[in-house]
């Protein structure tokens, strides 16, 4: 009797996962390589196994794991705090590029170029101690809101994507974010959101001291975590080449390339293009933000996994999950 | 029926838990305050409990998860890499420091300081990929003995730390190295010997580029994990200030300190003090290698955990173990 109770409990086990894997993507090539990958790789008795420790899934943010339009939601970040700090800061008034954060003068704003970003990020991202940092990150995504979408910044990761880190972790994979974002920008909130802890969010990175028992922030860029930058900070932090990468522009190409080239084991490359004007956003080549050119065409030669929003994504966003259900009612 | 067997087999398992605790570790204040401090942040209905993703604990490595002398372990190597490439270096032999490593002769070596150290290190561990780095350094652990010993090197680890570090995980501590040695040569072996994996290693660091798909060693110091660095290793890796703190020399005071300020949760900060002189070496404040002065006095001073070595640990390696055992048949 027990065993029998047990094997029905294995088999409605088993048939809730088969239903459950990657439930908001359509059916297709994409979704079918995505898990005949994953098969193949986790068996024990194919020649493509990888032993546990080897499965090491790097994927990037920006673009690939939530929004990033109509600039990257960190810029967004400074620009609130920069408005936020501006009564400590009466110079700011007459003091370019904040003068014309604080009027709304985006135009000026973008025509200070990297040396103007550069500043912006310096004034908002510095001068404190990592966990006084940690504090303002959190209770800005907590409660700031997608100046078009109208809703939290966390609630614009894609549900597909949340779904795929699931999966890869339910198969033993280690899922690490490789993101040109700040690194410390990324951590208070992303491990949280997407189930990844802190010690496997990798970002770029300013400069820090120790200092009378705190790590103080101080107003240096040290690391930049894009294009070449990527490989870089992968060897640092995980030590070795991942087997599975995730992106979405040519500043993923690298690390998509890097892992490519893995003459271990079998892999798996994937870029979300994404095409949907109506639920996201449609960027591609000509892009100012999360441009994808050489890669398009290098990935769609080299059999990489080209996921086409539009196409193959029945919801983009959580909260279509939930109105879903409760449009059904 | 059933219900009796699974508490027959949980009775058992809890009691050979029981009997397995720190069996390396002597009865006495040392080890109780070990396990006093895991079981009050473990338990959820104390004050002093920790949620699991916080418990994040740190140990350095020479000389407290592996003997340190008569010269780190990571010298060895460079020395016997130094030996094993003088053939293609035949310039070696009348250029110092290597000249005089070539001859044994250790006093010159010694006398050629910092700047003649980082030659030999250079030499020896840069100017490949790291994945061909990551062989030389495999090869090298599974052949190379250490000179007085004679054993292999992996065989001079601590049982009383292995033991300490399967019981802090099995507490739901993550385990992680902050080493002054280099990140690269431990991740090849350690992930292995004490049973971390290789993104929770952080140490030293060379300057690396990625180029044609791989990612290259170049002769350039890019971070000094020691001392002040620690911290600073721990932010930019964990991005947490840790719970529980594990060295044995001054080199890892800062991070102890580091880890004593933590505001939020109760802390362990535990000193392995070299004492026996007769099973493994004896040294504290004037030594050349694992000083250990300032520490001492604040660890007394602030209740820290002075493991005496001598007195606290029944054996020191692993080896002494499987002796014991085939002793005793």
């Amino acid at each position: 009797m027990t065993k029998i109770l047990l094997a029905f409990f294995l088999l409605l086990s088993l048939s809730l996962q088969a239903t459950d894997t990657l439930s908001s993507w359509n059916e297709g090539k994409n979704k079918t390589n995505i898990i005949n990958y994953v098969q193949s790789v986790t068996d024990k008795n194919s020649s493509d196994f990888i032993p546990m420790k080897d499965r090491i899934a790097v994927f990037d943010n920006d673009g690939t794991l939530w929004s990033e339009q109509p600039v990257y939601f960190q810029f967004f970040f400074a620009i609130d705090r920069i408005k936020a700090l501006a009564s400590t800061h009466p110079e700011w008034k007459n003091t370019q590029p904040f003068k014309a954060v604080l009027e709304g003068d985006m135009k000026t704003v973008i025509a200070s170029g990297k040396e103007g970003l550069l500043k912006l990020i310096m004034a908002t991202h510095t001068g404190m101690s990592d966990e006084e940092f940690d504090a303002i990150v959190i209770d800005w995504i907590k409660t700031a809101k997608h100046p078009t979408k109208k809703v939290l910044y966390s609630e614009l990761v894609f549900q597909p994507m949340l779904e795929l880190l699931d999966y890869m972790r339910a198969n033993g994979f280690k899922t690490f974010i490789v993101s040109g974002g700040g690194i410390d920008f990324m951590r208070p909130w992303a491990s949280e959101v997407y189930g990844i802890p802190s010690n496997q969010i990798i970002g770029s990175k300013i400069e820090v001291k120790y200092e009378d028992k705190n790590i103080v922030r101080i107003p240096k860029v040290r690391f930049i975590d894009d294009k070449e930058g990527k490989p870089v900070g992968i060897h640092y932090h995980i030590g070795k080449r991942p087997v599975a990468a995730f992106g979405n522009s040519d500043g993923d190409f690298a690390m998509m390339e890097y892992t490519e080239a893995n003459k271990k084991y079998k892999t798996l490359q994937l870029y979300v293009h994404h095409t949907d004007e109506e639920r996201e956003w449609a960027y591609d080549r000509k892009s100012h933000i999360g441009s994808l050119n050489k890669g398009l065409d290098y990935g769609n030669e080299h059999n990489w996994t080209m996921v086409d929003m539009k196409k193959d994504w029945k919801i983009i966003y959580p909260f279509e999950l939930k109105n879903k259900k409760e449009g059904s009612k």
